[in-house]
């Protein structure tokens, strides 16, 4: 069996972009699962069911490359496909494509199903998965992990208070919040020279309301193959790491 | 003459909504100003081309009330009309109301032009407002300012960095992103059982990347007139204020 493939049209609205007019790598990450949640809701799982039995989907890891970003008012598709299932860990693609079916960007992402009174992973009900397609595997994927952040390395150190406005309907920081703290570690001077094209992204403890997070990244380092810049980058609250990612970054010309 | 009416409709996306899944104030503002970034696209006079001439347009004041926040999903339709102009103000009205016509929302702001070089008001050339069917008016239009806020009556501040995404193309921080601080400033349990009704919110100096910006609010009191409560609100970079606001808000029943 293969999963089926979800797709919708969006146009990018101004709030999206930021000064240089091209989508910021959080909303890249919203506007993907626009998909997800979309495609949820025409199969009658929509969240609000699922938090109705105290459960949440939360994402574990998320391995996005961009090829470009998309443009202020550009017109995008966006693709998605829950491929595969095992016992505790949801596996699903995304794509974003422009008009003529150039891929702008892909993302593969790992979720869990996420006990809401305990706060633990809990067994994914087959009746949660089989509407999408996937295919049920015994096996458990293996995606490299971000590299661990060296904290001797540490370039640049910035904290953040968690906002009202940056929890969700699982009680906690949303995934997506973690790409502003991760970008705006770094300078800017970096960033309008520099033009994301992967982050991997690995979360290991939720973050909550009122929390101080600290954001750290260390010092941009060459990599041999492609001559990108390699950025390797830690948040934390307190002593406790709560998500780990490593980027990839092109000279803009 | 009377002004054009802009019309366009929107479907409000799983971001644009916290965990209440209602729309937040900041992003109904965004969805607001989204028919006006569009009515300018369609005349022809988009934001670009202001900014190739060293112009930006710049909001000095918005009074917002809100009869109903958007929910997740929602179909609105976004209305507005660039209702008048003298010399050196632009008075624009916007509208939200669902599919069957009601009213969700309104919003009466005043814009200025800024000259990107000297980050002075300059004067409003005819021709970027005579698309619009705006009325010429001699006079400038009073609308009540929010009171002043008495420091000694702080109840909560909080402090928050300016993020690289916080900037937009007039390289300063976007109106909106105020929203986001001043409604943060209040405790969750406040907003979690307030709805905001009315925001007087007027801004009254640049804020730039970088820099610490503190939002205080006072302690709500009850209005006579309306049972409802008031919060006032100053957001200021070290010693200047760089935005004042007035907001009203009804207990969630």
């Amino acid at each position: 069996m293969t999963a089926d493939i979800f797709s919708e049209k969006h146009q990018i609205l101004f709030y999206e972009t930021d000064r240089t007019r091209q989508v910021t790598p959080g909303m890249l990450v919203n506007i993907l699962m626009l998909a997800s949640q979309d495609q949820s809701d025409a199969l009658g799982i929509t969240s609000q069911k699922i938090h109705a039995q105290d459960l949440g989907w939360v994402v574990t890891q998320h391995l996005l490359t961009i090829e470009r970003l998309p443009r202020l008012k550009e017109q995008v598709v966006i693709k998605t496909q829950a491929t595969a299932y095992n016992h505790y860990f949801c596996y699903r693609d995304f794509w974003l494509e422009d008009l003529a079916g150039h891929t702008l960007a892909k993302m593969h992402s790992i979720f869990i199903l996420m006990d809401q009174q305990k706060r633990k992973i809990t067994k994914v009900p087959d009746e949660l998965v089989a509407p999408y397609g996937s295919d049920y595997t015994a096996k458990v994927e293996r995606i490299a992990e971000p590299e661990k952040f060296d904290a001797a390395k540490t370039a640049q150190s910035k904290d953040y208070r968690v906002r009202f406005m940056d929890i969700d309907a699982n009680q906690h920081v949303n995934n997506v919040h973690y790409f502003d703290w991760i970008v705006d570690s770094l300078p800017e001077d970096f960033l309008i020279t520099h033009q994301l094209k992967q982050m991997n992204i690995r979360y290991k403890r939720e973050v909550h309301y009122g929390e101080l997070v600290t954001s750290k990244v260390d010092e941009p380092i060459t990599a041999a193959d492609s001559g990108m810049l390699i950025t390797h980058h830690q948040v934390s609250v307190g002593q406790q790491e709560s998500c780990r990612a490593q980027c990839l970054w092109d000279k803009i010309v």
